[in-house]
C-alpha cells in the first residue's frame, strides 16, 4: 500500500473521552473512529488488523473441525421465549419491532437460533458430535459502553456451539476447543492465560476463561509459579494452613476500646497487626418463606483478609445474593455494635474462615460495645464449630493446585468455553435418537472469543511511549518503507519502488510511506501505528551502498547493505 | 472436506413456500435455512459458495484501490435527519431505540455514516479521490421478504462510496468501478449486463445496474444484437419510424362498432390488425394549485404498443404520479365512453408516440360512443401536433445507439454504480478546501453490490433438472471424490484418502464423500450441489487401473487411468 493512497488519519492529541491506553491509541492511529456511543467504525488501517485477527480466528477453527455457518444478527423474540430468556435477559438485550409489530432482537448470542438449526438438521447420535462457529456482528445494549472497541455496544465475536451425544463427547470437544484457542492466542503473538471462571448468566457447569495480560484488565487472575493453574481470583481456593495450630500460650482478657471500629484501629490501639485481629461479618441467612424474622450467620475471617462474595454465597447457610446485616439488624439480633462482635459468646451460628481458624492468641470483639477480647484461643475459649474457604486469595498463598505459590496479575477476558450441558437443548426439545433409539436431548457445549475486543487486548499489552508495538503477526503492515526527499531524488523514489515490489511479491504486507512530509512526521506516525520493521531509504544511505533499518521496539537503528537488505529483513520477520 | 464429518442437510422434497427455482434449490442442497420471515441461516455449504464471492468482490475492489471499512449496523438517527432521509424513508428503514430510548436504525445503507466520516477525515482536495468500501451486513424491512437470499430482509452487501473534488474525477472513479465489476462479475463466471437505469429513490444524476441474465428475473433488460447497448426496457428509447409516412389511400369514414371496447375487439370487427388501430389514453395533466378543475391530456399510441408509464411521468404536460384518468372524468370532459375516444375532434391537448405518428389509413375511436373512423390519415383529417416516445421498446426495435436491433432478457439486479453527485455533501456540508484554499462541496458516487443475492442470481442462471450447475469459481467445493463400498474395501478407502490429500495439497477445494449411503443417494446429494467435478473410486475401477470422472454438466461418464487422474482434473478445472 502506498500512503499517498491511503487513510492515514493519526492524531497528535490524545482524545479526551478516551480513558484506556488501547481506546487512546487505536483513535490517534486511525484505527477507529466513535459514530455514537458504544459503535465504531473501523478504518482501514484498523479494519487490516481486525481481518488478521478473524483469519488467525477462522484457520484455527477450521483446524479444529468445526464448521463455519452465518446465522442472522435479528432473530425472533419466539426462540428466546421458548429458552426464556425473552424475559430473563435484562436491558442489554436490544429489543424491536418490524414493520408488522412483531418482536425481535439483534442478538447478543445466539443459543437460541443454534438450537433451532441443531433440532431441524441433527437427526441421529450418528450426526454427533457437531460443531457450529461464525463470526458475526453482536449488539449489547451496554448501560455504559465505554474503553472503545474494549467494550463496545456493536461488536465482533467468534461463536461456537457444539452438539453431543453423552457429556464424554462434549469433555472431548470442550477440551479440543481449549487447545485451539490456547494456538489461536499463541498465533496473535499473545500473553495470555487460560483460567477457570465462572459460568455468570449463560449457565452451565463448567467453563474456562482466556485472559490477555495487561495491567489495565478488569479481572484479578491468581495463577501458580510453578504449573499450569490460573483462576479468576473469585473462584481460586484458598487451602487451609498446614500443620497444626500454635499452642495457646496468653490468657483471655477483656479489653476496653473505645471509639476503634476497625481492624486496623483495633489492632494499632492494642499493639498488634490485622492478621491476628479476627473480623466477624454478619450475613443474611435463608429465611423461612412463612417467617418475617430474618436470621443472620456470622463469617469469621483474618482481619488482614478479604471476604469472597461469591465462596460465601455458594454455601447454603448464607443467603444469595450476599447481604450484609444491617447496623440496626446487628443492635437487634445481638444487642451490641457492629464493630465490637466476636465468636465468644455470640448468638448466632458461625463458619470461621480456615485462616482464622489457624490463629492462636487473637483478638477479637468482645459482644459488649466498645470492648474487645485479647489472647483469645479456639477451642479453648471458644468453640470452634465448622471451618470454610471464605476469602479472597492473595499473592504468596500456596496454589491450589499444591505447585508453587500464586501471583496475581490482571487480565482481560477475550476468550470463554462453557460447558452447557442440557440447558438449552431441553428447553427447546433439542433432541436425537441415541443408539437404542430412544430421543434424548443434546449435550452442548459454547465457545466465544471477542475478537474485536482482542484488537484493543493485543495493544493494552504491546505499546509504548511512541504508541503501539503489534506482534507482527496482526501488524496492519509487517514493514515499512520510507523515503526521504523521495519527491526530489529519483534515486531514492527508484530504490523505494523496487524494494516495495520485491516485498511485496515475496508475500510480505509492505507500507510504502511516499507521503510529502517531513522525516520526523512519518517516523512519529509509523511508531504510533506500530509497523514492527521500518527501512529508511535516503540519498546519503544509497551513496554509502546502504538502508537505514529499525526495529519498532529497538533501541537503535543499523545500516544494512542495499543488496542485503531482503535477506536481512526476511530474517527479521521469521524471527517474530 | 470429509462428508462424514460435514453437515450435508440435502431435501428430497421442494419446499412447499419456495417460489423460485434459486430458493427451491438452495433449500434442498441445504445451503441455507429459514429462521424466520426474510431471514435466512447460511448453513456450511452455502456460506462456503458466500465466502467465495465475497472474496472476489474483495480483490478486485483492493485492486480497484479502493479502502475497505467496516461501518456500524446500527446507526444514530441523528446522521439520517441531516441528510432528511429518516423522514423520507419508508417502511423499510427498520427504527428502534436503544435503553435510553435514542432513536437508532439498522442501516439499509451507509451513505450519512461514511459521509460523516469523509467530512471528519477529508480535510483538502489532495487527500482525494478516496473510495471506501465494505462487505457488510444491511437490513431492509422488505413488505413481503420472498425469494429466499434474492430478496431478504437480512443481507450481505458490498457498499462503496468515493468522494472526489471535481465531477471529473468522479466520472473517472465511476468508470474504474464500471470495470471494476465487469471484472468481478466475469470472474464469478457469471452471463451478466450493464444496463442504463433509473437513479430512483437514492437519487443523483447517473446510473448503471449490473444484471445476472435469467428468465426468472424481475427486470426486462433490452440489448442490442451488435453493440454492447443495454438498458432497462423502461429506459430504453424507442427510435421514432424512418422514412416517411405512408400516403393516404383510403376515405375517412365513422362505422358503428357496438360492444367493441377493446383495440384487438376493434381489429377483429373491423378485420384489420392491432398495429393499424389507435390507442388513446386520457391522463391527468397537472394541475393549478388553486383549481379544483383536473385537466386531461391524451396519449395516443399504436394499438399493438404498450404505454412506457416512465416516459410520460417525465412530461411537464402530464401529472406525476401518471394517473389514468377515470371514466367518469373522461365522460364529463369529453361526453363519450373511454373506449370510443381518438384524435379527431379531440377537446384536450394530444401526444401522439412516434410509431403512432407513422401510419397512415388507420383506425380510431369516433369520439362518439359505440363509433370508430376507419381510413384517418394524419394532417389530412386531424394536425398531428407534438410527437414523442411514449412506448416500451420491443424485440426487434432498432437498438437506439443505432447499430442492430434490440433483444429483451430478463435479468436479476445484483449490481448498481451511481453518480449522488452533491446531494448528501451539501445536505451534510461535507466540504473540502479546493487548490484556491476555497470550500466546496465534494462530489460523490456510490456503489453496491448484493453479495448474498449474487448467490441466489448465479443458481438462477446455472441449474438444471438435477440441481445447481455452479461456475466453478464460486462452487462450495471444486471436486467431488466418492467411495463405492469405502467403509467395506480397504483399497477403495486408501486410494480415496491418498487422492484427496493430494488434490487437498495441490490447492483444490475437495470433498469426500466418505458417507455410509448408497452411490446413488451419494450420487444424486452431489449433482444437486452441483459440484462441477466427480470422481467415483470403486473395486471394479481399480482392478481395470482406473477412476470414474463425469464433469456436472457431462452427459456421459468416462473411465481415467489411475496415474493419469490429477493431470486430468487439472486439465478440466483451469478449463473452467
Amino acid at each position: 500500500m502506498r500512503a499517498s493512497q491511503y487513510l492515514i488519519a493519526t492524531l497528535k492529541e490524545t482524545p479526551a473521552d478516551a480513558e484506556i491506553v488501547s481506546h487512546q491509541l487505536m483513535l490517534r492511529a486511525g484505527m477507529i473512529r466513535r459514530l455514537a456511543g458504544g459503535l465504531y467504525t473501523w478504518l482501514p488501517l484498523g479494519l487490516r488488523v481486525l481481518r488478521k485477527v478473524e483469519r488467525i480466528v477462522r484457520e484455527e477453527m477450521d483446524r479444529s473441525g468445526a464448521q463455519e455457518v452465518l446465522m442472522p444478527a435479528i432473530q425472533p423474540a419466539e426462540l428466546w421465549q421458548e429458552s426464556g430468556r425473552w424475559e430473563e435477559y435484562g436491558d442489554e438485550l436490544l429489543r424491536l419491532k418490524d414493520r408488522h409489530e412483531r418482536d425481535f432482537c439483534y442478538g447478543p448470542t445466539h443459543e437460541e437460533v443454534i438450537t433451532d438449526i441443531a433440532r431441524n438438521e441433527l437427526k441421529s447420535y450418528r450426526d454427533l458430535p457437531a460443531n457450529f462457529y461464525q463470526i458475526q456482528t453482536k449488539f449489547r445494549d451496554e448501560r455504559r459502553p465505554r474503553f472503545g472497541v474494549m467494550r463496545s455496544r456493536e461488536f465482533l465475536m467468534k461463536d461456537a456451539y457444539s452438539f453431543h451425544a453423552s457429556p464424554e463427547s462434549l469433555n472431548e470437544t470442550y477440551q479440543l476447543m481449549v487447545e485451539t484457542y490456547s494456538a489461536i492466542f499463541r498465533r496473535l503473538g499473545l500473553d495470555f492465560r487460560a483460567v477457570e471462571a465462572d459460568s455468570g448468566a449463560i449457565g452451565g457447569s463448567k467453563s474456562q476463561e482466556f485472559h490477555v495480560l495487561a495491567s489495565s484488565g478488569e479481572d484479578a487472575i491468581a495463577f501458580s509459579s510453578d504449573s499450569d493453574y490460573a483462576a479468576n481470583t473469585e473462584l481460586a481456593e484458598a487451602l487451609a494452613p498446614e500443620g497444626e495450630r500454635p499452642t495457646a500460650t496468653e490468657t483471655m482478657q477483656e479489653v476496653a476500646t473505645p471509639d476503634q471500629n476497625t481492624i486496623d484501629q483495633v489492632a494499632g490501639f492494642l499493639n498488634t497487626t490485622p492478621d491476628r485481629v479476627l473480623k466477624t461479618l454478619l450475613v443474611h441467612a435463608p429465611k423461612d418463606e412463612d417467617s418475617s424474622h430474618q436470621p443472620l450467620v456470622a463469617l469469621v475471617l483474618r482481619g488482614d483478609h478479604t471476604l469472597n462474595d461469591l465462596k460465601a454465597e455458594r454455601r447454603a447457610d448464607v443467603a444469595e445474593p450476599l447481604t450484609m446485616a444491617s447496623d440496626e439488624e446487628i443492635r437487634k439480633a445481638l444487642g451490641v455494635d457492629a464493630g465490637s462482635i466476636g465468636p465468644v459468646g455470640l448468638k448466632v451460628p458461625m463458619i470461621v474462615d480456615h485462616a482464622a481458624a489457624h490463629l492462636a492468641d487473637f483478638v477479637c470483639g468482645a459482644n459488649r460495645t466498645g470492648y474487645h477480647l485479647t489472647g483469645v484461643n479456639w477451642e479453648r475459649d471458644v468453640a470452634l464449630g465448622e471451618t470454610a474457604d471464605l476469602r479472597e486469595v492473595e499473592e504468596g498463598d500456596p496454589s491450589p493446585d499444591g505447585h508453587g505459590v500464586l501471583g496475581i496479575q490482571r487480565g482481560i477476558e477475550v476468550g470463554h468455553v462453557f460447558k452447557l450441558g442440557r440447558k438449552y437443548s431441553e428447553a427447546m426439545n433439542a433432541t436425537v435418537l441415541d443408539e437404542n433409539g430412544k430421543s434424548v436431548p443434546m449435550d452442548m457445549g459454547c465457545y466465544g472469543i471477542g475478537v474485536s475486543r482482542l484488537v484493543a487486548a493485543a495493544i493494552e499489552q504491546n505499546h509504548d511511549d511512541s504508541g503501539i508495538t503489534w506482534p507482527t503477526a496482526i501488524a496492519p503492515f509487517e514493514i515499512a518503507i520510507v523515503t526521504l526527499n523521495g519527491h526530489k531524488s529519483e534515486k531514492v523514489a527508484q530504490t523505494a519502488e523496487k524494494l516495495y515490489d520485491q516485498l511485496r511479491q515475496t508475500g510480505y504486507d509492505v507500507l510504502l510511506d511516499d507521503r510529502k512530509e517531513r522525516p520526523g512526521v512519518k517516523f512519529a506516525d509509523l511508531e504510533l501505528i506500530g509497523i514492527p520493521h521500518r527501512v529508511v531509504i535516503s540519498d546519503r544511505g544509497l551513496e554509502a551502498g546502504t538502508l537505514e533499518y529499525k526495529g519498532r521496539t529497538d533501541a537503535d537503528k543499523q545500516d544494512v547493505a542495499t543488496d542485503d537488505i531482503i535477506r536481512f529483513l526476511a530474517a527479521r520477520v521469521i524471527a517474530d
